[in-house]
């Protein structure tokens, strides 16, 4: 696999991280621009809270992992110091979107701006040893873990989206995201090893409530009183093979290094039905949402194609390859990488597209930064992949 | 045009008006399901409120303007009573969505199921004089222009969705909805003839507010204080062609009447760039979104084409062909007509498909009824084409 490093290697130093430097960085009021279109021209002002997070964690995690370059880390801080001085309301809550100078425009009942505010301080603070930053992943760390085992310690104190007493579902988004931001504090706050090793045992547990093997399947949500399956209900049915796949390695990697063979095969079964169910026969590519009885899903993206199921698949199977030695998931890795590479991968501008139709093409005009898309999954992949073809 | 008429009255009394009655009345709980797939199997219990009214005011103007059968009134009294039985909250305020059974899953801001519901009253009162429905309708209409004139008199005291110190924008879609509600009512409500037609003036001279000719375009939302528009951010610089073309008509149909020359250019004119903006000159059929600027456009399925743009376009072209006898509007009835005859409409289990992909295909697998679909733009566009036609 010695061409596939060189592959990665180069769409990450030579495609990825020159776009988002040239085009996304903030000169002016730092931070990042997440809304770029093809060529790098930012076409709306509002930052994604999210992506000042996930910024500071990458390029923090490049320079760790990858490459040492102080710009990397100039950058992560413009992001860290952008989103602590213009992303946090007064009651500690985070913003979801502000304006190009930090302005409030839209705050979100979900907690995700503060996961990804974790991952970028714990990862800026392993590169800097900077204690602010250790600190301030710690507070955010113990403020949203307690806010998911009981809602009622969140300060922000915004109208339920829906009513309880009728349909109370939890998500499969929340103890995930926990796993994967309390593996980053592990490593960061090895004073606290226990603490968050503990964590991530009561996290797992709680993801495998969400696979049914009856339906051979991973739900988005279940019932929070008895972790059952709702059927008469369309989004309730709804199946992200994408999110399942990132699930799988997440899980993976944490049992690889437990050398835990029943959460091995766990993991297997996850990416495989989840990769069954997603894997377009007609097209190609992995679509975006199932509903698990064939049912029609609602959401009008469902059977397009998005870049992120496919950086999680491309990392999953080459983490499968490894760690279980069969041969099929090399081939995944392969089909995966090929159709990532020739139908996401902009070689003329850079970065990849992000939304394609379902027979591959971008929605016109093409976008390359997004609210939703910023320098992560894309980077992520690919330097995880190095990191383990190494 | 006669071939038309006996298309449309094809299509919607042998097709569309059979396909609900047989599948999405719910002859258990009362009122319409919904989410129904291609064949009419149901596919989500969920009901949308919106449907409710929508459907109620819907089997009325059938049996008003088309075809007087009982069991087109039945059904719509179903909906009502469902409506005001189980979608009411204890604020006065109704909820977006209920179980099948009645029990609340989820109440908006937005007073759309509100407007719905003064619709199916208001039109379902034309058809039996039923005086609780007038006064359910009067009700409901100054319950809702309170709101829209003074939004501190909601009762349901939601948070906000987004910081107005920050961007204060309004939406093109409330004095829209409220122009299309005060005209019902001013038909239904003969005795405050005047009132309602002083507030469709005062509704038609907001929406002109919407329309910049230096854009040539209707923008979805502006600045509250000072009307202008707000480009450097993705979201303001939307315009949703469909919507425009649907606004067109709601003016026409009122310019006509008051033999107001100067509205008939504006709707004309709203209609043109709405269209000319739309059109998708490489697949043909009318695009979601677009940006002003021609950037990118954040929603997913902004280069999808849905049923109910080709719904309005074919009553606005048909009705500028009629009001202004410029034969161009022949023309873009005749290829609007083509396409969404050809694209949409399911010969082979009756209604139309609502969500293709750009290329013309519907999203797998297709749906009739969801959420945001069911018995309205279709059967609105083939009975008020009938009407034109007669």
């Amino acid at each position: 696999m010695k061409g596939v490093y060189k592959q990665f290697r180069t769409e990450l130093l030579d495609s990825c991280v020159p776009f988002w430097l040239e085009h996304g960085v903030d000169t002016e009021y730092g931070g990042i621009l997440n809304c770029l279109d093809r060529s790098g021209k930012v076409y709306s002002d509002d930052k994604s809270v999210w992506m000042q997070g996930r910024a500071g964690w990458m390029f923090s995690y490049i320079y760790n992992n990858i490459e040492k370059k102080e710009e990397y880390l100039t950058l992560a801080k413009s992001c860290i110091d952008f989103a602590r001085n213009h992303c946090i309301d007064s009651d500690g809550r985070m913003f979801f979107t502000v304006t190009r100078e930090g302005k409030p425009l839209r705050k979100r009942r979900y907690w995700y701006s503060e996961t990804f505010y974790i991952l970028a301080n714990a990862e800026y603070y392993m590169a800097t040893r900077d204690a602010a930053c250790l600190e301030a992943a710690r507070k955010y760390f113990d403020f949203i873990l307690a806010m998911y085992r009981d809602p009622s310690t969140d300060p922000f104190k915004i109208t339920p989206k829906s009513y309880a007493e009728t349909r109370n579902t939890k998500p499969l988004a929340n103890p995930m995201i926990l796993l994967n931001v309390a593996a980053v504090m592990r490593q960061a706050d090895s004073e606290r090893f226990d603490y968050y090793d503990g964590l991530m045992t009561e996290f797992i547990t709680q993801i495998k409530c969400f696979y049914k093997p009856e339906y051979r399947a991973t739900f988005e949500c279940i019932d929070a009183a008895d972790n059952s399956v709702i059927l008469n209900s369309a989004p309730c049915r709804v199946i992200n093979p994408g999110h399942d796949i990132e699930c799988s390695w997440f899980l993976l990697e944490e049992a690889a290094k437990r050398q835990d063979k029943e959460l091995i095969a766990f993991a297997a079964r996850m990416f495989d039905d989840a990769f069954a169910l997603g894997w377009d026969k007609e097209y190609g590519g992995i679509t975006y949402f199932k509903d698990i009885l064939g049912l029609p899903v609602e959401a009008y993206e469902h059977d397009m194609k998005l870049w992120w199921p496919h950086n999680e698949a491309i990392i999953a199977s080459l983490m499968l390859y490894q760690v279980t030695g069969d041969e099929k998931y090399k081939a995944v890795f392969q089909q995966v990488r090929d159709y990532a590479f020739s139908h996401f991968s902009d070689p003329e501008y850079g970065e990849w597209f992000g939304y394609l139709r379902r027979d591959g093409k971008p929605t016109e005009p093409p976008c390359k930064g997004h609210t939703y898309k910023g320098p992560f999954h894309v980077m992520r992949m690919l330097a995880k992949c190095m990191t383990l073809l190494k």
